[in-house]
């Protein structure tokens, strides 16, 4: 299927109708030859048992195949590298549930809450190393960036749990954090395709910065939603970012605030209180001292920088015009 | 350093030594490289801090230069793999000590029981990534072999755990699990630089079983070694397996026999008491019905066939008289 291929039922842009076409039949034959037992926790995790046709929209995937697109590559020829980003992904955020403690992903039980820690600690190193190996098979330069962008993630998501230990955490901080932990894998996803269309130097650096913007734009729309998103939409529980103590960037942009309501919110965010109605209080605060709109417009800002650079990265204008709808859609997701 | 140089102060095999003088620098270069929050944790397990020179023999590391040598290969030339499957190898430590929820590692609290599960879960998947990255750096069949050992081990860990949920195990599926768990990764370390030396598919071959068979050893030496050897030299706390109830070599070529032994340990076996008594009494039974003895006899015959594979695989009379030195002190460990 092209990505120019009108979409059928499924409402999706091309990219991500393409992801799901391509990229979903390569990543369930990969998982299946796990070991079994291994195989099973990611197919659960994937949303692949129970005849499910996978949970996850491919967002990552589908930036490389519109990318591909918008350098006149067929999708298909990324797709064993979409494959093994994908993978990646998958493998970090096994092992993220485990380290937040989150028992729900997607609206059903975590891995780890489902099958153990034991079991979903080792499914995710066989999806990193799956991962690696598969990059490897699209060639030596596919492997090396996607080797090194997720080495960027877990250092990113290491200095989120530091961060979150650190009530003097700024906003430059909550973009360093994002920068690794959120845009390295998207530049990723951007570059990859134009190392193999041997993309100018300058193409190459417009994408990665796109990448680059996107990855922290999706991050604050990401920590806005835990505050005031919809669980439905989410597939998580509300707040439990807020609950656990997280410093997101609503809460860091307001918790050194003046005032009696930088008081107050200070005090509830000490306390040990869990309720919904100490949260309820807690993200109203947020609100009123302005959080969320400095956290609103911190994604807008650089969503904006975002969609500038993937204009100027010389792809083809569809491309550009498909890569632009993504960008958008990640940041502001509806479904 | 050469492996042909004489040992200084350390008393170790010649490649044991090239091992220390060559990976160790580069082990720790590459770990200090890592997210400071990962490097202390990665740090702390390898026993570099507080002016430690490292806790681990290097032994894969070891097998390496000691393979290399036997192909007229400077040992200092398969630095960056051995190196790489020191990371890959440590990785999986880290994971696994979560995983068996042990708190004891070369006598001193593992490294999530230091830093709390979260950072240790991301030590070892940075450490994965890391070992992968740097496999990369030594060609791509490198890192073929290492990615494709390193999922080998991942399925055999995942096998092991599941056996010890089902008491009909047998011998052949303990060889199984080791040959995947333990086996794995020593192949990798015999073939790595015989692809590098461009040896023949027979020596090649040769090695390969070499590999298979030192790993069914070693790990057979390893659950004689959790009931009957001696935690000062282990480094862990003694029968950790034994009260965990893991089916060991030793237990499952007992659990099932005949007569009043047979019928007492499974009695102890299904209790949850975990006291002192009650494991040396299980010990003793174990003794008694002969599975000290199987597993001694299983671990010769093992050692015996990787012997003898080394000895037809081509190598320099040095290098294979290396080897099996190397063979001896590893299934058989005296420090």
């Amino acid at each position: 299927m092209s990505t120019s291929a009108v979409p059928v039922a499924s409402g999706l842009p091309p990219s991500l109708e393409s992801a799901r076409s391509i990229v979903w039949p390569l990543l369930e034959e990969r998982v299946r030859a796990l070991q079994p037992d291994l195989a099973q926790v990611c197919l659960y995790h994937l949303g692949l048992t129970d005849g499910g046709g996978g949970t996850s929209k491919l967002v990552r995937a589908g930036l490389m195949m519109a990318a591909a697109a918008g350098l006149d590559l067929p999708p298909r020829e990324v797709g064993t590298e979409a494959t093994a980003v994908e993978l990646l992904h998958n493998s970090t955020l096994l092992h993220d549930d485990i380290i937040d403690d989150d028992r729900t992903r997607r609206g059903q039980p975590s891995a780890w809450s489902a099958f153990g820690v034991p079991l979903a600690v080792l499914a995710g190193d066989a999806m990193q190393a799956a991962g690696l190996r598969m990059a490897l098979d699209s060639g030596d330069r596919q492997a090396r960036l996607a080797a090194d962008a997720i080495s960027l993630v877990l250092a990113g998501q290491t200095d989120e749990l530091m961060l979150s230990e650190d009530p003097a955490a700024s906003v430059a901080q909550f973009e360093q954090v994002a920068t690794r932990k959120t845009s390295a894998l998207l530049e990723c996803c951007l570059t990859a395709p134009a190392l193999r269309a041997d993309a100018t130097d300058a193409a190459l650096a417009a994408l990665r910065s796109a990448g680059h913007h996107l990855g922290i734009a999706w991050q604050a729309a990401n920590d806005l939603e835990d505050i005031w998103g919809d669980p439905a939409v989410t597939g998580k529980p509300a707040r439990g970012d807020l609950k656990r103590r997280n410093l997101t960037l609503p809460v860091l942009t307001t918790l050194a605030a003046d005032g009696p309501a930088g008081t107050r919110l200070r005090q509830l965010w000490r306390s040990a209180d869990t309720t919904a109605t100490h949260l309820d209080e807690m993200a109203g605060l947020i609100e009123q001292i302005g959080g969320r709109q400095a956290a609103q417009d911190l994604s807008r800002h650089h969503l904006d920088q975002a969609l500038n650079y993937v204009s100027h990265a010389g792809l083809t204008a569809a491309g550009t015009d498909e890569l632009r709808t993504l960008f958008h859609l990640i940041v502001h997701r509806t479904t």
